[in-house]
């Protein structure tokens, strides 16, 4: 079968960002070479620096389609979700917390790639990969932000609480495998019950910090 | 002032540590060359091998050192706080929240390349490492066993809330910075509060998997 040029470029585009994945994930993005990754892809390195002018490029590619197709999958759940419904803040966080652990299970190298080599990133390309994952924490933020408004989430700080599911959320990768004791489906449900217990706080206790402040 | 061939060989021990740290941070154990080690340290290749006989082995040694630390911290802690008390498992649970926090708060390098580089042991550091990580993830789940026993703590599954708490306290080294918005007190207190409500259910739900094990 005859391909188009453009095709076959996007196939090799593909390769080349799965095998990178595999050898960062596996020796870290300053051990990995662009001539080991052309071996592993099976190409010359000449074909590479046609898709990634530089190692860097190839970096910020891989962690900026990350944060993206990230973004762009929230927003998919979230309208399947949420589709004719009024959804409640509750509902949205649940929703939420639901669709991260999945996410995340699926893809850990992605996840501890974008953690891990952050170090590595150059300034601007830091900070246009930093601006994706504040997108992605304010779509938390107001999801918490909008329950405190309405009576139904008590939250002394939007910014730690997020950053504390967030980090909660995304540590099922270190442990979870599938095959495992638990499915993927009854650990998801854990993890939307320990987040809601975060936000709803019936437990009658004013929290320390607030204590503090009226000593 | 003379010094004694034994301590000034610690000495040097431990600026190698020092330097290795920085650089296994900054650029990963793979792409950490020994010679560029010892030029870090200032001293010939021959001295590194001298204390660490290959960089597996300090390797090993780092991330040995930081979890026999952290396991003796936490003895210490625990003694000092629960001295002439019977502490309640709450009390417990929060004096390990803050622990935790405070502990990891101050050694960030050491906390991301224990995460990052056990990719980088060999099966026997690995698994010499795993059996202290399991070590001290058993003192927290003791806790919680603890808490349900005696009926102050309502958790569907100890192994899920205790992976939950731990990665929610450790992911405080992706974003707090000594000196922005939030005391480092603050921070262990907002912590805290939100481990408690993991462990605290009184908002009047059963949990979700417990639901579906009925259905």
């Amino acid at each position: 079968m005859a391909r188009t040029i453009g095709s076959n470029g996007e196939e090799t585009a593909a390769r080349i960002r799965a095998c990178a994945l595999e050898l960062i994930a596996s020796q870290g993005f300053e051990a990995m070479s662009m001539r080991g990754l052309a071996a592993a892809v099976g190409v010359q390195s000449a074909a590479l620096y046609h898709h990634f002018a530089t190692k860097q490029a190839l970096l910020a590619d891989l962690m900026m389609s990350h944060m993206r197709d990230l973004l762009t999958a929230w927003q998919t759940t979230c309208a399947d979700h949420m589709a004719g419904q009024a959804a409640t803040a509750s509902d949205r966080l649940d929703a939420f917390a639901r669709f991260h652990i999945r996410y995340h299970i699926s893809r850990p190298q992605e996840v501890f790639i974008a953690y891990m080599e952050l170090r590595s990133l150059s300034p601007v390309h830091y900070n246009a990969v930093s601006e994706l994952r504040r997108d992605y924490e304010n779509l938390l933020k107001a999801i918490l932000q909008d329950g405190v408004d309405d009576g139904s989430f008590q939250i002394d700080d939007i910014h730690v609480t997020a950053m504390a599911i967030l980090a909660m959320l995304t540590g099922i990768t270190t442990w979870y495998r599938p095959g495992g004791r638990l499915s993927a489906s009854a650990v998801e449900m854990q993890y939307a019950a320990m987040v809601r217990r975060m936000a709803v706080d019936d437990i009658g206790e004013s929290l320390p910090v607030q204590r503090q402040a009226k000593q």
